[in-house]
């Protein structure tokens, strides 16, 4: 996995955090600035927003690879761009440059960068560089401790079944809707339905300029951004 | 709220993240730098793990403040060690000057942090930083991904009751047992029994020169440190 002898480069995947470029590690930074290429996914069209947390940190000149994710539900996932990010970026690898994968959040906590690691890691050393995800930024916004002691925990998707959520919301003392997006009305159904709608907070775009957080009885609307969630909590109050 | 008209200081709720000082944010280290007070946990004697994180970024001669917590179970938590530290951090903020609490992973993801917000947060302007987590730092050391899709996701305390923990194993695509420590053979057992042993990964101390990770069933002990969890992801390979 060598040319000429030389060592194969590192593929890292490294989270930048939710949004606040304030928020990436020094570890993300160091490795974002010896980077020989950058890559990232981003849309169609437009630029990307795992760029733009770092854009202030990127090296001038140092060459770029955006993966453009169709953002049409129906065509995501697309195997077949994985395919060819992972065969573009592997040559790069064998030429022993390292590569880094700017990752919104954490890399392996619902993000894309598991499907080049899927791809890569069996042939190139790959390091995975944790980031801060936007379920942590979320209780931070919030002002509300997510889980504390003894209580579950629990990180559900919104595109799930409407029986499905109600089941978790059911189990858990803490929850956190990811993805809510145009499930806002599910969401919000299951929630009203259980009688946590006091105990609910809505939040969008955290960590970004945009960035919103209001409690959910007092959300006017009936869909949401696809960066949005909304945090549950059963429990009020000190947790001593 | 504030003594001579001076505007009152802001608690800072910073998480460190899990071990690794390369890890910590760029605004935890912004804020360690400015701070007029550390404040962190601390165990009866010896070193504080959130202070250690970071001792290589305290500026000389800050002041710090430990707040002591006895590890015994029977005696933690201790509402009345958070009432004093509450009492001790009150005048330095009354005093406008900002304190910063270290927190190890993330202040509001099952941190310690919180018991101080619940006490001061109603009078003086409170800030959390968020932290990346030691179960995301597990997701990368494992090297396998935490949630991808619509894929739910539970992290679940291992004091809870047996059956409790079976019921959250079998509802759940992924999980993450947290401070599994003594209750070791107990959660073991119960992922024996759902026949996902082979699915399970252990680690202890990520983030530090001691941390350990590997295959659950590679592992021949009957209790784990304090620090130490349980990765179990059912989906196994490429989510794509």
């Amino acid at each position: 996995m060598a040319i000429d002898g030389r060592a194969a480069g590192t593929l890292y995947g490294v989270g930048v955090g939710p949004g606040d470029p304030e928020l990436l590690t020094l570890k993300a930074l160091r490795l974002i600035r010896s980077a020989a290429l950058i890559a990232y996914p981003a849309p169609d069209t437009g630029s990307s927003f795992a760029r733009d947390i770092v854009e202030q940190y990127l090296p001038e000149g140092v060459p770029e690879h955006a993966i453009r994710i169709p953002m049409q539900s129906n065509r995501f996932p697309v195997k077949a761009i994985y395919d060819e990010a992972a065969a573009t970026l592997a040559p790069v690898l064998e030429a022993g440059e390292d590569v880094v994968v700017l990752c919104e959040g954490d890399p392996f906590f619902y993000g894309s960068f598991m499907y080049l690691h899927a791809r890569l890691a069996n042939a190139f050393t790959c390091e995975v560089v944790p980031g801060v995800s936007s379920v942590m930024a979320g209780g931070a916004l919030s002002a509300r401790p997510l889980a504390s002691l003894t209580e579950s925990f629990a990180v559900v998707p919104a595109p799930l079944a409407e029986t499905r959520l109600a089941s978790l919301l059911a189990e858990h003392d803490n929850l956190v809707f990811l993805k809510v997006g145009r499930h806002l009305a599910k969401v919000r159904g299951v929630i009203d339905a259980a009688g946590l709608t006091e105990n609910a907070v809505y939040m969008e775009r955290i960590g970004t300029a945009q960035q919103r957080c209001l409690a959910l009885n007092e959300l006017d609307a009936d869909t949401a951004p696809y960066f949005s969630l909304i945090q549950v909590n059963k429990r009020q109050g000190d947790p001593l």
